[in-house]
């Protein structure tokens, strides 16, 4: 039963493999070799477009480098209050980009449109004081466990466009939301306007293996120096490159994607049909975010369940009750229907 | 006849079983498992002292880390001028520890201790317009393929603390440097006077696995925001953490770079004894440096031998030949002796 | 009628006629002269204890210094919503800083101390992934117009000394809020918790003359290179020192808030009586905030008048009608009572 | 007998008295006024061209904005060993650049062509790991009181051209090389290849008064964020327009230097005419460098005196005997004949 987060799921074993076989040849390092630009060329074809791929240690690392490569001086990125470029990156992005977030309010964890507007025209691009409006960014799926919609995205990209700003998706559970919407790759991103893409597979059943893909190859144009400045360049790259070929071989990683949606689906169902407990807000991703007893996440955690427990968000949308307490659980490609179960059983134990 | 560099190889089978083993199970992310506190206690270990410590992504990242962890405003770093830290890091340690570097000469990679005498002495610590003295970082193996022995680190050490500078080794080929000396890592380290280490296993039969020893833990005091302000703290750490269990266990380290030293001292003995070839410098770890005629070069890499061309450091000690060439060749843990006698028997033949 | 801000006001004539006494003979450059000396012990006496002071050239300046020198790594700074530190300075603060400023709301351009504290649960000091509570700094007298009581301010310190966090005053407008209060420097400040200050001389006389003064000397240990290589170190340090002495003697600078505050209390006085226009909120220093009709604002343009159309805050408390807009008049030393009372008339008469 | 430094004088009377006149009005802040704006059209006829001219408050700041308006991710600069960017501002061109200075060797303090051919060539364009080169920066007059001639100028600026680089003056002494060579400010600069200058005022009689003019407006683009994201925007930016209005009316700046640079002349004659004092090499703008008896330069200090004792340069071309000394002394508007005469006696009777 561990929902603490899908980064405490362990690898795939086709990206296991795929690992051991790369570990007995020799190749050439820093991202020069042939397994290297294989990868880069299948990133083409998922995305149905030229695209420019460089790979990075961590989401933290896309993120930064993503906003460093798209960065002006006295430069404003704009993204939702909750999302992890400005509360859970260690300033990690300002750092990079030389930026600063700016917070913009909505609930379920997505940018309200009107909202990003309001903020956006406060900072022209003429104004020195202020700083000027460089960029926006929106986590997809939500830090909150929701799914932009595509109209959603178009409202978002619309705002961009209107306002001159490339626009980056931070996709640390791309492929969660991708099997959420049911809709392709290309859909989802620069065909609505997406220019920059933190492509995770960390959280999707690689261990390590993180990518910045660029729909606009021109903004990579100083990428490769951003990314050895900031120590980013694997000297043996080809092993993220590795992660990646199994990951995206034969659909495995929507696959993955759609196994731990439906666990959470499962979780969700689970949740509806319970007195003791319900869902603190709804969700479509991999995240289930739920109202329990004290006594049932007692029960639960004295059974080996790992979740964490949430600060509630400053736009909760109920409360919670005196004996109550509001969870995160996380599902992953590793989550089996026999945690889900043991889980709700425990809870409707209470 | 892969010699281009020891980053070429992949990863040693004890490592890659390791990691096979580690991606079946959950287990707490961002180097809170038990895992990684474990492998934190087997350095005490190998040290023979407490030390705090620290994953991170790249060597790159362990060098501009560690010179963060020790920075002064206004701080100047001494190195050597050949320096992987000034020459090679595209200024990564500037930027994460907002230093510069001032570079020290000294003949074979190592920095003469009356040169880094002479130019710390320019930066006394009240020189506001100058920087201040700040730190001292030595390379061990040097990126010459030589070894500082114990009384040469004893006499940078020295100069270091007359001065109050802390020091640092950059280690990425930490386990080569100790085989070449027969010595223990505490001798090499602490007991010669070092601060903060880059403990490096990804050049020696790891595919990723990079840490920052502190013997002092006092400095290490902000280091965990350090790192993930750079982007440096991995979600499933325990991955790096499992790489380095293997490496240390049993003395594999030991064994595979005693191995990689092995070759280098067959390639040595072997250019000693040819007529058409030599060595540019003498080296003692697991690079050799040698003068071939091109014919020679042309030869081999027709049959598949990697090597790198290498430009002159300034105080090259002897003449190359209008039809010779200098070249760079390195050994790793999978270095075999075919490899070595079927490069050598074609510069034989020429 | 310049009441657009109090620096579009010139120098007072002591400060003049002081700098024209300078301008004639030699000393010593870089703040090492005598006279800049004698002026840092004048600001003992000013502050009623020791402390350490260092000229810088402009206000952001003198902020994202005093930021930088009590910065933790992965810091966060608490601020007010509106305040210069997150608003108006382009990212000074954070590039000069290396920390994240952090908005708390509350009325009137002051911090609520339950939204600080509030703020501040949310970042504790081992909040990796989210970055570390590191400073508070409050705007005196604030960017509203309006002063925090010396209650207030202590309210604001408690909070800072309960979580350790050392204390900044911005004090772009300290005489002004100074005067307001009726209170001394020291009470104001150290004797309340503030720790550093930013001691702003431009706008209330000089031309150029801004301090940070340390109440806690050992937070100043590194600035002279903080400063030095943020290329804040004046050669000529000499004539800010100068401008300093006429600015302190026999309490000008005193005087000139005093009369500035006065010119403010002249114009708040003549909007309560006037039907037309009124207070969009209440001041106490030299800025007011007054909501006119358009024809007024017009025509007191016409005739030469100057001052800002403002943005609405978040927090406005009253509606603005459709013809009618909010502005910001600011008063200064050299404001005159005929300036007041010429664009009161021009109100009075639409 | 002030030949520390140019910086110990104080400031013309003619600047003094437009400062004076300055104080007495009001005027738009932050750059916005008529004056400023009627000033930056002052430079474009000083320089025959269309200019792009910003104030900032330091030589350090003019050097290390100017570095960052032409900086590239991962970029170098090329510099002379003893630039005042690489020696004397303690990292404040890193720290605003991003850039690494990279030191170019040459007699007399300036930058020896094929070295700096040489230094280039080892960072091409793909150099991710080395960093690749960004800009080149000379300094005239050189701190070694020397001065490019117009040819060495075009040589310098030949191979920024054929690499690519922008270029770039640091002219802190700018009017005293002018003065020395006898020719136009836009002979000296963009007509050679000069693609942004540092243009310093203070050193030679205002008493802050520094620019920076780009040639190229293209590279200005960003600069207003650069300018006040690094806390060097004025608010009373005005009164260094007032200061640029008198020193560059009449050809003041012109006399001003003309006077500082004979006065050098006359310590030179004086030194070559003595047996006991020599020159330690020749220069031609307003620096003496001489080695003198310690007796003499004794003397020299009990009568008041003031010089700076000056670390040999690597290249020292005479040694410097044990009984003596080597000194810098620098002329300024300030200095008079008296002055020098007296100094010049002073050695005479030793």
């Amino acid at each position: 039963m561990f929902f603490a987060s899908d980064n405490w799921a362990g690898a795939h074993p086709a990206v296991n493999e795929r690992l051991s076989r790369e570990s007995t040849r020799f190749a050439a390092a820093y991202g020069t070799s042939e397994l290297d630009l294989s990868i880069e060329k299948r990133f083409n074809e998922i995305f149905e477009r030229e695209v420019a791929v460089f790979f990075v240690a961590t989401g933290t690392a896309a993120n930064s480098l993503s906003l460093a490569s798209i960065a002006r001086a006295g430069g404003l990125t704009f993204c939702h209050s909750e999302a992890h470029v400005i509360e859970d990156e260690c300033g990690a992005p300002d750092f990079f980009s030389g930026m600063r977030m700016v917070a913009v309010e909505g609930p379920n964890g997505k940018m309200l449109p009107e909202n990003l507007i309001e903020r956006i025209a406060r900072y022209p691009q003429d104004a020195v004081h202020h700083g000027r409006a460089a960029a926006i960014t929106m986590t997809q799926a939500t830090e909150a466990g929701t799914v932009y919609t595509l109209d959603e995205i178009d409202a978002i990209a619309k705002i961009a466009k209107d306002n001159g700003l490339p626009l980056h998706m931070d996709g640390a559970r791309f492929a969660n939301a991708l099997s959420a919407l049911g809709t392709t790759p290309a859909e989802m991103t620069w065909k609505r306007g997406v220019d920059v893409l933190s492509f995770g597979g960390t959280k999707n059943g690689c261990w390590c293996a993180e990518a910045i893909v660029f729909f606009d190859p021109s903004l990579a144009r100083d990428f490769s120096f951003l990314r050895k400045r900031t120590a980013q360049l694997f000297s043996k790259s080809r092993f993220i490159a590795a992660q990646f070929e199994a990951y995206l071989q034969d659909d495995l990683w929507l696959g993955l994607a759609g196994h731990a949606n439906a666990m959470a689906n499962r979780l969700r169902a689970g949740f509806a049909s319970l007195n003791s407990a319900r869902l603190a807000w709804p969700t479509t991703a991999n995240e289930v975010f739920a109202i329990l007893p004290k006594a049932a996440a007692e029960a639960a955690t004295a059974k080996g369940a790992k979740f964490y427990d949430w600060l509630e968000p400053r736009d909760m949308p109920q409360e919670v009750g005196k004996d109550e307490m509001l969870i995160r659980m996380v599902t992953s490609f590793a989550t089996t229907e026999a945690d889900v179960d043991d889980f709700l059983s425990i809870c409707a134990a209470v």
